[in-house]
């Protein structure tokens, strides 16, 4: 008997080569996996530690989720506990819970909502400098601010795909869009809320809103690149550190209740 | 003919040994001579980088202050462009000024002020692990504003010295601290501002208010402690992490200006 824990937990992505466990490479999934096996004394990797999908290197999280059978009956708070005894400080478990073993953390995704931070301002700033980008050209925000809306509905975003990307349909949703303009740190911070978000697609989607809010794009390039499904059009890609994954929504989870403000718009 | 030049400049002090120069170690002062000798032209350590003081290793800085004599006539503007290109991420330079040549970064000193932040919560906060101490027990913040207070004044600070600071007078001046309950971010931050702190004091006076807020000691514990002169009775030294430099005082720079609400309880 095996139960299924859920665990949401967040990670400073810059010492991570990215995710997916690879061989040689220090990974979120790989630093977790061996945590979990060692908690159930078993080898590394006899447990498998299922993520909601990858991030790459230097991409943060302040919530992801995974799932993993653990061999021993432990209460939800102990494992919690004990997760994060063992886990390296830039991984932070944040809750833990017992979920029926039909749940998968990859398959049952409902949703993701993602944050891109970029810092503005003539030099970077030390303490940023793995947790935005940096982007010292003006940038004038109500153009971001109106251009960003054109992402929302239902689109083929081949235009905003990486190369890379594994085949199969760019047709995509996204339900929500958010950007603010927090002066007070001198960032500007956009989030993105879809049912998936294929391979750089964010990194692409926010070089053209920073084009755009240079006035290097027209205010409504969005538009046109989505009709065109080509991806040299969109040209650039920004850097991974300003991302972050900052939900995971799972049947249940009631989207209607996040970024009312620009849901109301559509 | 040589001109001097007055640098203020940030630093995230996770990745360096320190301040001072050491062979062998990557530390602010070391940076800088390099950075500033490959400016001029010059064999490494030719020109001499003051700063107004050293931090530990791990300790950040918000506005450090330096200066150097170089060899060329660069405006002030030239000089900061050419030095954020040369210096490395963790380092940044704010300001730069061309000061008369008797000008001395720490023998001109009038005061000081460091920061020191505290995070509360049940784990560490993976974004905060490098910038801030952490204390998961619940500490009584009225505790710690009151007791803070007791600091300000002309003091002998023997009981909160580390026991390799250099010999001479314990006696040193706060002029006014500061309290900030930072509810939002889960985070205590505690301000000093005095004429100068000897090695460790700061950590050690933020070890004995915590110990205050967890009610272990009397909320007027500070009073005895600085009567008594004993090193042994204040304990423990709180990690480098949570300490930054956040200003550094010159004859000019009004002291009055600043952390005003405490000044006037005095």
């Amino acid at each position: 008997m095996t139960n299924r824990y859920k665990i949401t937990f967040a990670y400073d992505g810059t010492k991570f080569a990215g995710f997916q466990k690879q061989p040689q490479q220090r990974t979120i999934e790989g630093v977790l996996t061996r945590v979990v096996n060692k908690m159930a004394k078993r080898a590394d990797g006899e447990i498998s530690v299922y993520g909601s999908g990858r991030t790459d290197a230097g991409v943060h999280a302040l919530a992801q989720v995974a799932h993993f059978d653990f061999p021993f009956d432990i209460p939800a708070d102990s494992m919690l506990k004990g997760l994060n005894s063992m886990c390296p400080l830039d991984i932070e478990v944040k809750d833990v819970e017992i979920v029926s073993n039909d749940f998968h953390a990859r398959y049952d995704v409902t949703g993701k909502k993602y944050l891109y931070r970029i810092s503005q301002g003539r030099f970077t700033d030390p303490f940023k400098r793995n947790y935005t980008a940096h982007w010292r050209l003006p940038i004038d925000f109500s153009l971001i601010d109106t251009a960003i809306q054109d992402f929302v509905g239902k689109h083929d975003f081949s235009s905003f795909v990486a190369s890379g990307a594994k085949p199969g349909s760019r047709i995509r949703t996204i339900f929500a869009v958010n950007a603010i303009d927090d002066e007070v740190n001198d960032e500007i911070q956009l989030e993105f809320y879809g049912d998936g978000f294929m391979y750089n697609q964010i990194r692409i989607m926010v070089a053209v809103l920073v084009e755009i809010g240079m006035g290097k794009r027209p205010v409504h390039d969005i538009q046109r690149l989505l009709k065109v499904k080509d991806r040299q059009q969109a040209r650039l890609t920004m850097p991974a550190n300003g991302l972050y994954l900052k939900k995971v929504y799972y049947p249940g989870d009631d989207p209607k209740h996040s970024m009312k403000k620009h849901q109301q718009r559509d």
